[in-house]
């Protein structure tokens, strides 16, 4: 029978061992399965699927839980796990957590009634994980721009949760920093982080960096023709993206897509973040 | 007959002499009233009443409009502008904006008909008068705690955007910063910011500096009683602020209550604000 | 007899009460005198100078010891102390410790033996005083400027420990910070800082505010000429300052002097770096 | 005939092209040589070494001029450049400067008279490479340490420029920084920085990022034996650098050596920086 507080962690990426050792560190059994390939897990029990369904009451599921809805997101499991009504039923009268949910309950009808619930919707979660993403676009700013970051000009495209981080480090390293949003209010708050607040219409114009973090194209033809070819321009927005890409190759712009930056540059503290939320989901 | 854009400035205190300045140096025409005590306006005529109301199209009046619903708030003006019928006339048909309008408002029933705008009630001038706010606060922990900010132990009540702001210049000062807020977002949030979170029921420790900015009772007697003399406790809410103040009293500690601060530390920059607010009011 | 380690501490402002405090604090026995108007010290014992002369170690005199020459320089005294040879045959054989010593080892030919040390000629100190004179002068732009910090344009002048203190706050207040100083080495260190170098040669131009922390004539005819009346100038070279004051009160500049800012606005702190410089020496 | 202020730029790595151009595009006739590989150099002329020297007057030799004593250090030459009296020959009565001369000048007794220009002695060019030095380690650490920089605790041994420079960018990202020093008035700067102040026999506990900057066994086996496998050490000091390797390597503890990094992480502004070095030796 499983125990209160019992977890089984499946699948996913290195966050997922991250969790489950954090989990582990906490003071709770921890059942792991999915993650051969990432080694042993400390504090954990490696066990077969069956195995931690019937030990574990609650179940944490990947980010995302699937990609393709047919397969669990395991790509460090040493054998598949196929999603149909054979999985769902081993989660039956389970706490079930996972991250990006609507795959994987349309593989089922069973997960209407496990109704699990979706951790990377929790508001922490997003503002946790804009963290790790400004901190990886600044990593990768580092290392592609040829020049420094300090006196770099910059321009941030987006003033949510990850404008605010970037120009926070940006802002730190000694770069000039602009920042372009919609809204009055956020050009107004942008002066108290010491960026330099821009319309839309007024970004046409040189900088060494670009960080897009708008999911809607804001880098058209007229700004990306101000460019030259040391300019960088780091992609932070889930595809298509804010760049005009097909203009971008046309014009030689050295663009990088940066998708998903927690899970690579900071999985350990990405893994934090999950453990959070789905305490908090667990306490609520 | 009025003029497009001649703006009518009248009463209130220095943010009003240097909003009518400023709106002279775009290239407006401006004539100012009730402003005789603070000296002559650059660039604006001074008139009387009607003379003005006669000029202007657009009229600007104080924050806060009146502070007694029966005169106009004028603190400068050679004689007091009583708040009548007959005032109200002189602005029918024309755009009138103004600071927190409720008992002006109330003072006639003509105003029904005028539709002041409430410039108070933008959010991108709240956004900017916390700029102020944050500097004025941290300018009073210069003067009167007894040492350094650097090295301070720090507690920020509120994480909006005076606590945000607070904040940011405290931690760039070198201080030791904790930040105290309900929501679990802002709880991750204030991690960007190098400020360490707490909950509510974490913050009765001793501090050497304690900024409230939330208009509820959240320092009680728990947290009063960890302080020492030697804390400075400043108050930002609004009346009757969040210090349990007669608490505070029994255990002699140091509070300070200081409202209203973007008129008293900066009313230049807080001119400004207003003038922007005004602006985007006329273009929608 | 006079027990290791017995502290005497004699007159002195504030900071002289703090620095007896905080050697109490620690477990050491500590006398006072010449603080009587500042009420009590918490953990010393109040005594004449006799008294104190008999019983302690370790002398402390104050910052500076005097000012005349003639008495110890000692505002919150009941009585005057007179500088004579009486007076300095109380510390033969003792471990006398005070701030700026000319004046006073002048004043009896006994001091010669007696060799006291001055801890304002330690580094650290002077290091540690810089961080409130920099918190102390941008309390007093908060206050003065009529306008936010946030914004407006800086000039600091000199690039030693007070400049690069001034430079760290004014940025993370989001100011746009210049600084002039002569060596290449610094302009090229203040892009660390996100700050602007700038030449002597190159500092002719508007600013919202100067901070002076050069003690040569750099604030010059053609540099005043550029500002206007609401520009505020801080001068924090001791006198005669950087400033052509006859020059600035021709342009009715707004100039304000600010010596000795550690003692005035954090004698608290300023108190735990004399201890520290004064440790040191011991230790040595 | 060579023209007044026409430059010879020979071999060296990405920063010497930048340089050629950067220079090109200041107004400069520019020859280049030995750098074929990279492409071609916007603004400059591509010249074989006898036409180079028969051009120019100020003659620049890369950083280091040479590695081996033997051939210049031109990685992207068609063909090795060999040092004897005929390549010194070239340069006879010429300005030349270049970078950590001591080898070049002992490959031939013509340069006594020659009397190379060296510019990486250069105040200057040392403050300024300590920027891409610090960002270039921030960059490492984001990218392999498994955590974000943010909450990180960092430690950082020596406050000279590169230590300084990462204790801003540091804090400026929200970690917890700790630096270590060995005198008193750095130990005091360090508050200021907002950095948390350790004499180096306090530096034996846990950490999350260790940045050596000091050419001294610092990192020896009672500090390493704190770290755990998560622990990144980052050496940035010339070999053999601060950290006893034999320990590390036995206690499993993940050390990443990275040497010249301005050149690799931002040729572009390391070659403003030699540059800059070059016309104030011109100047002087």
């Amino acid at each position: 029978m499983p125990m209160i507080n019992t977890f089984g962690v499946i699948g996913g990426d290195e966050r997922m061992k991250y969790l489950a050792q954090s989990i582990a560190a906490d003071g709770y059994p921890v059942c792991v399965c999915g993650l051969e390939k990432l080694g042993t897990c400390r504090g954990a029990a490696e066990c077969d699927l069956p195995q931690l369904a019937a030990k574990s009451s609650v179940i944490l599921l990947p980010l995302p839980a699937t990609k393709d809805g047919l397969f669990l997101n395991a790509p460090y499991a040493e054998n598949e796990i196929r999603l149909d009504d054979d999985f769902a039923r081993l989660f039956m009268h389970k706490t079930v957590c996972g991250g990006m949910l609507q795959r994987l309950t349309a593989s089922s009808s069973l997960w209407r009634e496990i109704e699990p619930e979706d951790y990377y919707r929790r508001e922490e979660l997003a503002v946790g994980n804009a963290i790790p993403t400004a901190e990886g676009a600044v990593g990768i700013a580092i290392r592609e721009y040829p020049g420094t970051i300090n006196g770099a000009k910059c321009l941030i495209t987006g003033f949510g949760r990850i404008g605010k981080n970037l120009a926070i480090i940006l802002r730190g390293m000694g770069a000039e920093v602009f920042c372009a949003a919609r809204k009055k209010a956020d050009l107004m708050q942008m002066r108290a982080f010491g960026v330099q607040p821009l319309t839309y219409r007024e970004i046409s114009r040189r900088f060494d960096l670009i960080f897009n973090t708008v999911p809607a194209k804001v880098l058209t033809s007229p700004v990306l023709m101000q460019q030259t070819r040391d300019t960088l321009i780091i992609e932070l927005a889930s595809a298509p993206g804010g760049t005009d890409l097909k203009r971008a190759e046309e014009l030689h712009l050295h663009v990088i897509d940066a998708p998903s930056l927690p899970g690579r540059v900071a999985p350990k503290t990405a893994a934090e973040y999950i453990k959070e939320a789905v305490y908090n989901i667990l306490e609520e």
